[in-house]
């Protein structure tokens, strides 16, 4: 079975065409500036060479067909015929609290998607107009929704509700949801198995540290709290987004600056986090470059989101009593030593040992490492996520009516 | 040396006479709705009956004429003479980052507090007015400021600044600032006398429980971070205000319902915390009496407020490293096992054992007590706390010129 996964952005679509039987991926790739002039796809498929076309998508329509276009292209495509593929999955970022697992795209789903669209502005809006586009092109096959916030809808209520007025919750839906969800579970079910237990015995904490950041307690193999809130915005330092701050601050600078509301939340969104701190950088590596060259401002940065991380792995241990493993993924956590090394060192008395040299080594996408010394009680590992490889096979458990032993699944 | 202190705030001021050498309360009360119609003055002098006397007091010099006046009565009164109070100590709210420690108040002083007032804007006008009152009234004797931020700017700048624009704190003077001052320096000097050690060999985390509510992480005896931050509307769970929350919310909430930023501003410090959630309590007691009559709101609210306590543990403990101490003090911490029982259950695993029992009955404001077993690595102490203490202890100090080896204080 050949499975198509697309994450529509406000101005990307990013996809992948996976051949399931094969345990094989056939091509993936990216159109960037949808809706903007000058899109452009980039488009590899497996063993050919990489495909390149520049032409204008005024809306996700045009640039899923320039994605079929290439999947079918006679020289770097990867299929011969569309009817080759037998399921589509959607990246959703906001499933709202109607959906705790993925689930075949109706018009009913589209129709909630709708209705709680308000609580993503940024991304549902995208994600709606990619499904309704891609159901259109094509109509033959069964379309299926992946949730960023499905996997979090297993978290207890003293983990959701904010000390706000409970109408808040009631009426607009005011609450911790939580995202990274497909990360959060591949990572979750691949810690398992190097710790040898069954995830529903296993008690970890995931630090999904990419250019967006947010860390994740799981309990017996289930989500149990998060640093994501309502929004994306909340929790850990991320690129340019502030995550935790005085709840007072937002008004106090209104005030003190007559900016309006929207500039200030689109500052505390895009100018903010790593940006914020250093004044000039949102890539890590370029922080990295400048702490090492004695860079004050980088040097505090690292500092911060090290320290930040180190603060809610503590407090996720509180909160879960007994820890397994602690898990590293996604950019930085995967490639990012020095942001390893602030957020683990001291933590002896609560049973993490690092193993300085092997978190030093391990620097690559394409393995996964421990980094904890042989003798230390909770584990560390670095696990590379593959949120694809989560919406492939929620889509493939879904059509083959397999679905709802999904925590069962081993990646 | 008799030494008088005075907190004003908005609407009240609270005093105390105390006589240093024979180390005895001589008297203490309170205005109430000072600038308010109906103000009333309670006053009570050791070993005499309480005294009480309604005068409106349109502004705070009233309400300290109606002090001097309750303090000299001839039959209520404590001192017979005003020339008997040799200094007088006032709470100030925000020190900003201009004072780590207490001072003798002198016009330039006072300039600073002013130019500072727009950091505290509830709190800092009232200061500023009592004490410009207090100096004509009493201006014989020197007058000394005694803030609550103080006592945490021996923070780290990787505790204290946020991931925000950094001009935000070079324009603004956006950053952590924290509160409580006085209690954490109180009860983190007691702990060291419980534990038999200097407070510049103890780390603790001190956990301040009351209408407001803030913790603090103490490291060799210093402050190192704390939950509160710009405002005092950071961090735990307090009795009408939020603390930490998804920094989007407020922009979300104003997009939904149309209200200003000043009106939810005011339900961020007025109708959130315990009351938000409880949706009718303020009073914990209050709470503690409906979750045992079954009412699923209070118990949530219950379970939340000491969840979020145990989170702030595990996060200072995973930024102390070792932790010789947890204490708990204030109004909850004090008399609420309820609360402490659900944040310290299950920290077994983190050095961190609890006596149920011993738990259960320490409830008083007379008495320090241990709660932890014997063999817990982590001691767990209830402290009363005693601000009024610390604020005449650093005016003798400060007359006495000792001030400098504030920190080998033992209370
Ligand atoms: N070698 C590296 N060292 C440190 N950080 C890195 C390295 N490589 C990538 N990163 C960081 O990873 C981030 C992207 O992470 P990724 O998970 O791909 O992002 P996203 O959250 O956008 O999916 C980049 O912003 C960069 O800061
Ligand atoms: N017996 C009790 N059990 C639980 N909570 C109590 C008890 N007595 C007082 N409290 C709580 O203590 C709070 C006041 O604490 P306190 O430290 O005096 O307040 P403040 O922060 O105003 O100085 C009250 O709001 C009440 O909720």
């Amino acid at each position: 079975m050949v499975i198509m996964t697309l994450n529509c952005g406000s101005s990307s679509v990013k996809y992948q065409i996976y051949d399931w039987d094969k345990k094989r991926r056939l091509a993936s790739g990216i159109v960037e500036r949808v809706t903007q002039k000058g899109s452009v796809i980039v488009h590899e498929a497996a063993g050919k060479p990489e495909y390149k076309k520049e032409q204008d998508c005024p809306t996700h329509r045009e640039a899923i067909q320039l994605i079929i276009e290439a999947v079918l292209h006679p020289e770097y495509g990867a299929i011969s015929d569309l009817s080759e593929i037998k399921a589509v999955g959607h990246r959703v970022v906001h499933g709202g609290e109607k959906f705790a697992q993925s689930v075949v795209i109706t018009d009913e789903v589209v129709e909630v998607f709708k209705s709680i669209a308000h609580l993503a502005p940024l991304h549902n809006p995208a994600n709606i107009q990619g499904i309704e586009a891609a159901r259109q092109l094509l109509p033959d096959v069964p379309h299926c929704a992946i949730m960023d916030t499905a996997w979090h809808q297993t978290m207890p209520d003293h983990s959701y509700i904010y000390a706000l007025p409970y109408e808040w919750y009631e009426k607009y839906g005011v609450r911790r949801y939580g995202f990274h969800g497909t990360s959060f579970l591949y990572t979750s079910r691949r810690a398992a198995v190097l710790l040898g237990k069954k995830p529903s015995e296993t008690n970890l904490i995931i630090a999904h540290i990419g250019n967006g950041a947010s860390i994740n307690a799981v309990k017996n193999g289930c989500s149990y709290d998060t640093s994501m809130g309502l929004t994306p915005l909340e929790g850990l330092v991320m690129g340019t987004r502030c995550g935790d701050i005085d709840p007072a601050i937002p008004f106090y600078i209104m005030q003190q600056t007559g900016l309006s509301p929207k500039e200030v939340e689109s500052i505390l969104n895009k100018k903010s986090g790593v940006l914020g701190i250093t004044g000039k950088w949102v890539d890590r590596r370029d922080v990295e470059i400048a702490a090492e060259q004695g860079d004050k401002r980088a040097i505090l940065c690292q500092t911060i989101e090290g320290y930040r991380i180190k603060k809610y792995i503590g407090a996720y241990m509180a909160a879960l009593g007994r820890v397994d493993a602690i898990v590293f993924t996604a950019g930085v956590g995967e490639k990012g030593p020095i942001i390893r090394q602030i957020a683990l060192e001291g933590l002896e008395a609560l049973g993490v040992k690092l193993d300085p040299e092997r978190n030093r080594v391990s620097m690559t996408r394409n393995a996964e490492t421990i980094i904890s010394t042989d003798d230390s009680p909770v584990k560390v590992f670095v696990i590379p996520t593959d949120e694809e490889m989560v919406m492939t096979e929620d889509t493939y458990a879904l059509m083959n009516g397999t679905y709802d032993i999904h925590t069962r699944f081993t990646y």
